[in-house]
């Protein structure tokens, strides 16, 4: 199983969307992924790790398949669209990053 | 429900035993947790996003608690234990932050 990231950094001045992220980006990316998604979360930062201080990412998105191969056949047809939707939403440009779940 | 991420960045020259740290370290934490600890994942960076670009992290922990008082009840007092233990896998300082789960 692979997990992609989907890291928006909390830089000064940056600005999210979420109700749109909710409402409207994320269901479209989950019915542009189809089946190859098995599970996908959403997460606003709060704090980074003590009160008071700043979490690093405004928002961590996670998307989960079964493999990288399965993530960039679902994926690569439906970049354009999907990274189009993004300034609709934040002026940040994302962090992506995929990984291997280890546990 | 709130996620706690613990990412390691990807720095040149950084170290990760993922060894220790699965077999050692998540049992640790795991058990210093208790019953507040609601679920944990670990993630090992493979790229970012594209194939033969790097991952800007060598890691990715995220750790439910059922809200942000939870996990400081839970993490408070074994935090000088689970801390002094990173330098025996790696040497890099990890980010930690706390996010509100929205999806």
């Amino acid at each position: 199983m692979i997990r992609v990231n989907v890291l928006y950094p909390n830089d000064p001045g940056s600005t999210f969307d979420m109700h749109y992220y909710l409402s409207k980006h994320m269901p479209m990316v989950q019915q542009k992924m189809g089946a190859a998604l098995k599970g996908m979360t959403v997460d606003q930062g709060l704090n980074g790790g003590l009160p008071g201080t700043e979490a690093a990412h405004r928002v961590i998105t996670s998307l989960l398949f079964d493999s990288v191969e399965a993530f960039e056949r679902a994926f690569l047809p439906a970049a354009a669209e999907i990274q189009g939707d993004i300034p609709r939403y934040t002026n940040v440009a994302p962090v992506v990053q995929v990984s291997e779940v280890k546990m």
